[in-house]
């Protein structure tokens, strides 16, 4: 995005008013979109002026001057998972576009922080919430309820309805199936935390029945594991998976943390990845090109994600949706 | 941390005023640690009180009772690099711990987008600032002379002074060359940014240093390369050292993710690392340990850095401290 700060000399929202003979706030309004309230002709006059004088509005900064706040609350489970990194990156690029300022909250996938942080930010005024993978708690059941604006990202409303930006997590599942079925594995099995998620729970699911589906009756090997996080929780499941009967020739890790625990469990336990167990893994982090050549991954275009959550805010603020974005995933083979 | 929500049937502030014949405001004081306004013996009844009725004031909440914002704005240059991800994390949980809130916005590194943030978040009423390797830029330089509470991390203040948290970085560069050295290398090499920001400058003159220091004499081969991110920069640099003179037998990578950069060089030019070349990194982000098994890294604590800044903000606003935290850092060899 370019520099859209207001640079010495250029036209202000206040030359433009004095010239037009109509007020700053006429202007403002105007320059940010809201028309509903001034004349066609008013409307027709001062946006030529903008177009003529170069007046660009100031997207961080004009939040401060109305009397809204500008200001979006995007809760997310854990900052230093990648996904979530490039989610909230992708976000902040995009709110920033739209003239609002991201403020991001670490919620540790707890209950108690979610519903501090929605109190804390409904009282800073906040005009609407992202939640990223959301847990059900009290004051974000109250939010439903009174139809605050929020939007939901990876995992849905646990109080159902709403707006909701992600995949098919079913079908990734299915995605993965085929993929190690097409590269010949004959006995898969699947890993997954100890607790599942909506999100993990469909894509273990969509998983196994995809390969039932194509060899009825197969046997599906799996092992959970426990941890504060999804490294450990690989780690723990693909010790665990081996401990039970040896390593399997593929094996769905329904987030790539998890795969990195079962490689570095392969490493200690002398387990070859891909050669002896081909990993497939959900979410293609960025750095996956870089440093995990040995993992295929069923891509989640988390990059692309900003632009559908700000679109649905804004619609939902203006009143006009309240639905699903799915947004298309591929695999990536390595 | 513990959930520190006031559970319901818990003594509130308005119990504990009532029992004591004082303000919710005089107990809101004391419980927050500010004592300078109320008689020795009202501290001490209301302490006593707070003590047995359980009393404890909620961090995030609190901030939104007194008049004060409570709001810490925390600068960064790039929620996606890792180690970027874990500064904020643990600032955030320190922060939490000590009753703030903390607003996370994304500067690209660009000047023009840092002075958008700092006026916004001053405009919001934040009490502190906390700017994680900070540009010069116009709002900044007027932020520094207005002696407002920011702690620098990673970068020192570009204007000068100030409070800093952080690594010896010329340390960090020489433990780097002794321990190629150690590993028998013989002709070290070093890729760098096309533009090096005073913290990698360090990094790679102390590495210099002190592999001259042990053999005096030594030429150190060198390459930059341009990009985005400190992968792209790793990859383009390793691929400009190799064209010019072949694989090195050990390499600093002045940054993990410019290891990052190198080792996919290799993979695509058929480079063996670490066997025909050593790489050293620094940073040891959380995921070497579980996916770059080949890369010896300085580790920088980042996990630790938290409560360093917060007690150097606390600090600066009780007007107490103007100076630098110096991490210690460890080379972890894999």
């Amino acid at each position: 995005m370019s520099d859209r700060r207001r640079e010495p000399g250029q036209t202000s929202l206040a030359d433009i008013a004095a010239e037009a003979g109509v007020s700053v706030s006429t202007v403002s309004r105007i320059a940010n979109g809201d028309l509903g309230r001034a004349s066609a002709a008013t409307v027709e006059k001062v946006q030529r002026l903008i177009a003529e004088r170069g007046y660009r509005p100031n997207p961080v900064g004009r939040s401060l001057r109305g009397g809204e706040s500008r200001l979006v609350a995007m809760l997310a489970p854990n900052l230093d998972n990648p996904a979530m990194a490039a989610i909230a990156a992708s976000t902040e690029a995009a709110l920033r576009a739209a003239g609002y300022v991201m403020v991001l909250c670490d919620t540790h996938d707890r209950p108690d922080l979610q519903d501090e942080y929605l109190r804390a930010m409904r009282s800073r005024f906040a005009e609407g919430f992202i939640l990223v993978s959301a847990v059900a708690s009290a004051e974000l059941e109250a939010s439903v309820k009174r139809g605050e604006p929020i939007v939901f990202v990876n995992r849905r409303n646990p109080y159902g309805g709403g707006a909701f930006v992600g995949i098919d997590n079913r079908r990734a599942g299915a995605d993965a199936a085929d993929y190690l079925l097409d590269c010949g594995v004959r006995a898969p099995a699947v890993i997954h935390p100890a607790e599942l998620s909506s999100t993990i729970r469909e894509r273990v699911e969509g998983f196994i029945d995809r390969l039932r589906e194509r060899r009825p009756g197969m046997a599906v090997r799996r092992a959970e594991g426990a941890g504060a996080n999804h490294l450990d929780c690989g780690y723990a499941a693909a010790l665990s998976l081996i401990a039970a009967g040896g390593w399997p020739d593929g094996v769905l890790c329904p987030s790539d943390l998890m795969a990195y625990g079962l490689f570095r469990a392969a490493r200690e336990r002398g387990g070859r990845i891909p050669d002896d167990c081909r990993p497939v893994g959900i979410d293609d982090n960025d750095l996956n090109a870089w440093i995990a050549p040995w993992l295929s991954s069923v891509k989640i275009p988390y990059r692309a994600f900003g632009e559908r959550v700000v679109a649905c805010l804004l619609a939902l603020r203006a009143g006009t949706l309240d639905g699903e974005v799915l947004l298309g995933h591929e695999l990536i083979r390595r």
